[in-house]
Order: structure tokens, then C-alpha cells, then sequence
């Protein structure tokens, strides 16, 4: 975390035009970043939202990144830039406050002596990593982590506190697994037999690429045969379930709650909303978009926007149109029924003139 | 946890009115809480909803907590109270079989020496409390929890084993965070740029009020900007995802596997049943209901019970209305024009007369 | 693991009949399983699954598991049985690659010295076994795992990494519970009082029966008075939710993602699908299959098949009819409408023949 930044190395590093207010010097210092309605003297904000606006004439920011076109209509400094959404998450960098890890292996983690370990790997306190695990230069292991037997962590990889990666993983560079995620858990298989079920054993692994963000208590489970597939640049939020032998194309995301049954597979660039429902064996053609909430019941063949969620009502108004839903059938073919009626009353009516 | 208490003294501790059955002494021991139907002669129980009303006459409890109405009903031992659903709440206290966390800091936990810890606090095994973080009188942080830089846990409040509360967040007092729950992960913020995605760092945190409760594996993310709020008294069960910039006023109790996207602000004293599911940047008014399964599209002004999850039927019948469903605004259109002719044909008819 | 087996060991271990490929001998040994499309000379593969027999004739398998009816279409050796899936689970036993828990008891794990601790126990880094606690024979206990007071692991269970299992808890023998489950947190339960929630303290369990397995981040509440109740051979994959005082009958499977609500009755041998949502207080029959994303609102008396989710659509599509089921009860009322209008213009019509 930088204190602050000045305008004119803010304008710098976001590859800015910096548009100087009146009386205010390149050298005043911005020492975060805030929303066009909250930030004070000493904040960046950004407008990159057309319904944001109407707060760009009374900010009282520092500075703020708009685009050309909305410059004018700027009171304070701006920084010019293409896209101020893209140079806002690149400021957020700049003032992260997260907190460096600890620099080398606390002494109460228990790292197998077979482990293959870089030099500036950073281990928290009571993480274990077990026999044959390779971590990349840079790699932070949080604290109380678990990584099991032959599992590698790509370099610049960093695993928050209470995270899980079982055996024979592979977890690419510069990625992120929040806590509580649970990567390469045994998929769910088992054999009926006699009203008994029969393990499979789930002999695959997971491979995640690089740059993938996995969330909070999020779980990928180990193939059954071969492995689970992340690609690259994939970005998953909380509580979301990656059954066995999954693939998902590279830059994909998929939000919040999300669940994908064993062997679907989503292609690249998809955007899944949060609560989504992919079904088994399921494919999806890269650059589809499923809103929250759907239940993706076959494959799409073909990229587009996909929806599968009813908009809710007040109880008493949704309690009639959900009975009426329960007779839907009924009511098609009520309706074939009266067309039929209907033509002959017509035809008739005709052949009465 | 007592091992017993007496009528006379249950009485005084709920506040209720005795009424002992005959031969019956006021130094009776209760010695644990049960239903009507299970309680034996050393329990207590509790008539508070009618519908078990019909299991009161036969009950072989040895005391029943009752309203004044329902006591002449009663064959055993009474204890008449207003709210017997309230007195056994607080019965439940008296009669808690939790075991009490050891006194003290485990010598396994990893506490940072700039940590600032109340004398009364109590840290399990394992636990990893970083550095300027701040435990209040009391506080209980269960075995392997994880408490990131500078944050504050009130006193009195618990952290059951395995819990992650990341740097910068703020708990109130009296609270209760449930195993594997993560309180302050990233929220889920990517810039697109050329089909890859840009981390926005989450710069704000996490404040919980006093007297609330976080369900275990539930996921309350960091705010981007600004915090993520959680207001008193509010109760989360497990398993809900709770994403950045999230608002949720005091008193509002959230079932299970809930999930509430992004900048969603749910008023006080609302119910969200479970399952529901919450789009971005919705405000939900007080005092509103939200039934289980319910996805709320758009803001809620107006305080009420809303609704938005489809009865299930037996599949057969459930296929061909779902078929039906996705030809709904075929039939609307084959309705309206059906009140065309008809409208036409009957003006014929009354011409024709 | 087995490093490899031969065609004669493998057919002894499966039952099966080994029909050699021509110059095939019965001591060529497999070293692992595959599909039939990716399985070379060393592999085992199966066909159970008529969709996949078209792949059979062009297998490049060591070896394959199939019925007597399809071992004429093998073109190499087969291992006839009269359930290849079956066959194909037991084979994942003999070539299961997860490595052995370390023996012994880790230094750094945390054991009370009144826990009671067969000898042939593992238990991993930095797990913590709490007072009274039984260990079973065999019971293998994860790195950082919490054991609470008094709770009872069979003989032969395995936790894996960070799961936590709540004080008083029963869980059977040759069980799987895997990492960051939370067995026995508290049940969602609280009194309203003035717009305030008073705690209903959980005083119950939770009992496992054997051979259950739970999923990854799977969340079993104590009961609030009795215990939770999960029968015997009962599977339950991840991110499940199963509330307080939930039973759950012998051998019922529940894929990821589900809710139980409290006090809900699942019989035995019932299979629930994915996002399957149950209400609170239901009951479901023995034998009944419950579709993936099905909400059970009241109970099912009869063993069948349930469902409950609709089919997506192209998004413009799913709007046009989502915006009609808003509109059913109208257009219920308007088909009424037309029908007696109709009827009344056909008696019309045949009273002016």
C-alpha cells in the first residue's frame, strides 16, 4: 500500500492526460479512491457509468478518471482516460491496503521434507504442506492451509488462510484461492448395488491455469477419470460447485452459487450470474452469457444471452399465476379446444349469410 | 450447562407462574428441556404452537411451559407465561450442554505481539491472530480461526473452529461467527480489457453490529469502496454468500443458502426465507418477507410478503406445463386474437338478428 | 495404489470371466483406468452405458469391462461381468492413487489427554481433539480438523483437512467426511421478542449412521432438542445444507447444492437432485426421486419422481413468457370469459338454425 501518490504519478501510472483544475499543482497527493459521491480533496474517483453522472458536477474528489467526452463537465482535476472502469481497477492496485504476507515459513507450518519449496515462498503459520508438493517463487501459503501430496502451486500463486488443495493438483501462476475453497475433494460417484452405493474412487486430479481467481468456500472437486479443467484467466466468486471432470474455456466467470454438474463443459469468455444451474454432461459454446439464476438444462450450441428465471411478485399475486402454472396444460388445451369452436361458429355464421 | 434446576427456580428465572399439578413440590428438579411428546418426568416442555396443542393432555413432562389459556388443559405442572416460545428460548440458555472454550491463550496459537488481547480472552488451538488486531473481554476464538491485520472482534463475541475474519473488518459485540464462515474475502470486481479481466481490489471491509450471528460457511465479502455492512441483531444462517457493499439493516434474520449480490440493500427487520436470492443493487424496503426460493429482480418499496418459487409436481405433469410455459406468449396471442373473432362474430350474430 | 495388476489378478478381483484378445496372455498387467476413447495398452476401460458402445470397437484398451452381451464387440481382451459400472467402481478401489495418511498422531495435533485414542489412529497436523472425544480403530483425522468435546468417530472414518466436527456429535464408522464440512454447528433458531431475536440454544446432535459421506463445505446442524439424524450409507456431495433436526433415511443420495429446512423427513433410498430446495417440517416417502432444482413445498406420501424447474431459453424468448406468467391469472379468467361467451353464441347459433 502506497500513503499516496501524486496527480502527476497517478496520471503516470494509469497512462492518464491529467487536466489540472484551477490552482491545483501536479504534485498534490491522492491517498485513495472513492465514489464521485463520497470522496474528498484528497480521493480519486471515477465516473464510468453513464447513471453516475448526474454526482460528476458536485463531486468534491481530488481528481477524477473520466472519459474525453465527460471531461468538461469535470469541477476538480481530471485524468482523462479511454476506459476510466478499466484505469480505476488498475488504481485500486495502487492503494491496495491488503496487508503483506510474512516473509518466510513460519516455524509452526509443517512443510514435508520432500516438499519442493522456492526460496521467497511465504508459508503462514500452522499450514501444511505434505510430501512431494512443488510451490513457484513468490507463492504465499495462509495460515492453516492444507496442500496435499504432489501438488503444485504455481509461482506468484497465494491461497488465503483455511484453504484446501488435496492431492495432485496443479494450480498455475499469479492465481488467487480465497479461504475456505476446496480444491480436489473427491467428485461425487458412487455405483448402486443392492439399495447399497459403491465408492468410485476419483482417480483424476484438478488443474487450474494461471491467473485464476477461485472465491471463498468455493469447491472443485477431482475428476473421476482425467481431470477437472480450469482454463486460464477464469475468475469464480463464493460458494460455487465444480463437480468432477468439469472443463470451463479460459476467461470465463462465473458469480456466487453457482452450481455445474459432473463433465458440463463451458466454454471461454461465458458469463454465468450468480445461482446458475448447469446440468451434467451439458456443453456451452464460448461467449455465452446465462443470467443469475437459470437452470441450464441442455447444451447451447450457439453464444448468446440465456435466461431461465421468474421475476418474483407479492405473495397473493404470485400464489394465483402459480396455481394457474399448475394448469397450464389444461388451459392449452381449453384454448385448442375453443379455436376449434370458434372456426366452426365461423364457418357456419358464413354459410348463415 | 446446570445439571438441574428446580421448579421454584425456573419459575423465577422465566418468569413464569407456577402452578403445581398435585403432589407436586416446588423443589422438583427439571433437569433438561423436551418436546411434549418425548419429555419424560424430568424434562421440561413447551405448548407454543397450536397445532400441538392436541399433544398437551397426554404429555408426561414434568412441567410445561403454557399461556394462561392453555393451562387448565395442562395435566402436569404448569408454568403459565405470555410468550411460552419466548420463555423457552431463554429455557434453552439455562439448560445449554455447550461446553464452556478453555480459559486462556492455547500455546499452539499464533498471536502477533502488537495484538491487542483482553485478559478474559480465550484462543483455541491453532488459531492465528495477526498483528493490531484488537480481542475485546471475553471474546472466544475457537481452534484454527484465522484474524487478519487490524481487525476488531467485540467482547463477548465467538469464533467458532476454523473461522476466517481477513484484515480490516469489524465485529460488534455478542456476536457469534459459526465454523468455516469468511468474513472480509475480496468481493468478486474484475475491469474487462481485450478478453481478460482486471482485478479491482477490495479496499473497503467489513463491519458487523453487535448481537449478530453468521452461520457456518457463509461468505461476507469485503466492500470494493467503502464497507460491507451488517447491522445488529442480525441473524445468518449457513451457507449465504453475502457480496460487497452489501447493506443489511438491524434485526433482519436470512436462511440458508441465500445469496445477495452486490450493493443490495435489505432493510431492517426483514425476513429473507431460504434460498432467496437477492440481484445487485436492489433496495429492499423494512419489514419485508422474502419466502424460500424467492430471486427479487427489482427494488421493493413497500413493506410486504413477496413471493417468486414454483409449487413442484410429479414430473410427468410438471414436463408438459413447463412445456406449456414456453409457449405462454404463443397462447397469449392466440387468446387475444380469439377475442377478436369472438368479439366479431358475436356482433354478427346480434347483427343478424 | 497398485502399481499395476494383471488381466488374471483384475478378473479374480472384479468376478470376472477374462476373455483374452488372440496372443493376449492372462499375465500382461494394467496400470490404471481409463475411457474407452482414452485408454491405451495399460489401461482398464468399462462400457456401461449404451451411448458409449459406439466407441467400444475402436478402443485401444489393455482390457475392458463389459456385459457377455457386448464381449463379442470387443476387439481386445475382455473381462465379461454382469455389471461393468459396478465392476468399474470396484476396480477404482484397486487402482486408487490418494496417498495413505502418515501414521501415528502428528506432534503438532492437539489431543486432549482424556480424548480416548485407539492405537491405530491417525491423526494429522494441527487437528484438535477435544475432551472425551472417541476415535474409532483406524479413524484418520485430517491436518487442522476440530474435533469438539465428547463427540464419537467410528471405527474406520476419515476426515479430511479442515472439517470440524461440533462437540456431541456421533459419527458412524467407515465414513467420509471431507474437508471444511461442519458437522453440529447450531441450528437457525431464535425466539422474536420485540423486534429482537433471543438465541434458541441447539441442545441437541447430530448422529451419522455408517458409511455415510459428506461433501466438501457441507453444513449438518445439531438438532435444537434431539439429534440431526443422517442414516446409514446416506451420500451427500457438497455445499449442502442439511438444518437442525433433519433426518435423512438409510442410503438416500443428495447431489450439491441442496437445502433441507428443519425438522424435514427424507426417507430412505430417495434420491434428491442438484439445488433440490426442501421445505421445513416435510416429509418425503421412501424410494422418491426428487429432480435437480425442484423446491418440495409440502410432503410426498407416494415413492415417484418429482420436479419443479423450468427449462431456459434464449433470453428475448424467456422474457416475453416469464412477462405472460404474470399475467396466467388474467388469462385464465379470460379463457372462462370466451368460454361461456362461446357457449352462449353456439346455443344462439343452433337456436336461429
Amino acid at each position: 500500500m502506497k500513503d499516496s501518490l501524486s496527480l502527476a504519478r497517478l496520471a503516470q501510472e494509469l497512462g492518464a492526460e491529467l487536466r489540472l483544475a484551477p490552482g491545483v499543482d501536479a504534485s498534490q497527493e491522492i491517498q485513495g479512491l472513492n465514489t464521485l459521491q463520497d470522496a474528498g480533496a484528497s480521493h480519486l474517483a471515477f465516473l464510468s457509468n453513464s447513471t453516475y453522472r448526474r454526482f460528476l458536477k458536485s463531486t468534491k474528489a481530488g481528481a477524477v478518471l473520466v472519459t474525453e467526452e465527460c471531461a468538461n463537465e469535470c469541477p476538480v482535476t481530471a485524468l482523462c482516460v479511454a476506459n476510466p472502469y478499466l484505469a480505476f481497477a488498475r488504481a485500486t492496485a495502487l492503494f491496495n491496503t491488503a496487508p503483506e504476507a510474512a516473509a518466510g515459513i513460519h516455524p509452526s507450518a509443517v512443510v514435508h521434507p520432500e516438499a519442493q519449496v522456492e526460496a521467497s515462498v511465504r508459508i503462514g503459520p500452522g499450514a501444511v504442506v505434505e510430501a512431494s508438493v512443488k510451490l513457484g517463487a513468490g507463492a504465499i501459503i495462509g495460515a492453516n492451509c492444507f496442500i496435499g501430496e504432489g501438488s503444485v502451486i504455481g509461482a506468484g500463486t497465494q491461497l488465503y488462510a483455511n484453504a484446501t488443495v488435496h492431492h495432485g493438483c496443479f494450480i498455475g501462476e499469479k492465481s488467487i484461492i480465497h479461504s475456505q475453497a476446496v480444491i480436489g475433494a473427491d467428485g461425487f460417484g458412487f455405483a448402486p448395488h443392492n439399495g447399497d452405493w459403491i465408492k468410485i474412487h476419483q482417480l483424476g486430479g484438478v488443474q487450474l491455469g494461471d491467473e485464476v481467481e477461485i472465491g471463498a468456500s468455493t469447491c472443485i472437486d477431482r475428476g473421476a477419470l482425467g481431470d477437472t479443467v480450469i482454463g486460464r484467466g477464469v475468475k469464480i466468486d463464493n460458494l460455487v460447485q465444480i463437480a468432477h471432470n468439469v472443463k470451463i474455456g479460459d476467461y470465463s466467470a462465473i458469480a456466487a452459487c453457482t452450481g455445474i454438474a459432473g463433465s458440463a463443459v463451458i466454454g471461454k469468455h461465458c458469463l454465468l450470474g450468480g445461482s446458475a444451474r448447469i446440468a451434467g454432461h451439458v456443453t456451452i459454446a464460448d461467449g455465452c452469457q446465462v443470467t443469475a439464476n437459470t437452470f441450464v438444462t441442455k447444451s447451447i450450441e450457439q453464444s448468446g444471452n440465456y435466461s431461465g428465471a421468474l421475476p418474483f411478485a407479492d405473495s397473493s399475486v404470485w400464489r394465483r399465476n402459480a396455481v394457474r402454472f399448475g394448469q397450464l396444460e389444461q388451459m392449452a388445451r381449453r384454448l385448442k379446444d375453443m379455436e376449434k369452436q370458434l372456426q366452426q361458429l365461423s364457418r357456419e355464421s358464413r354459410a348463415g349469410d
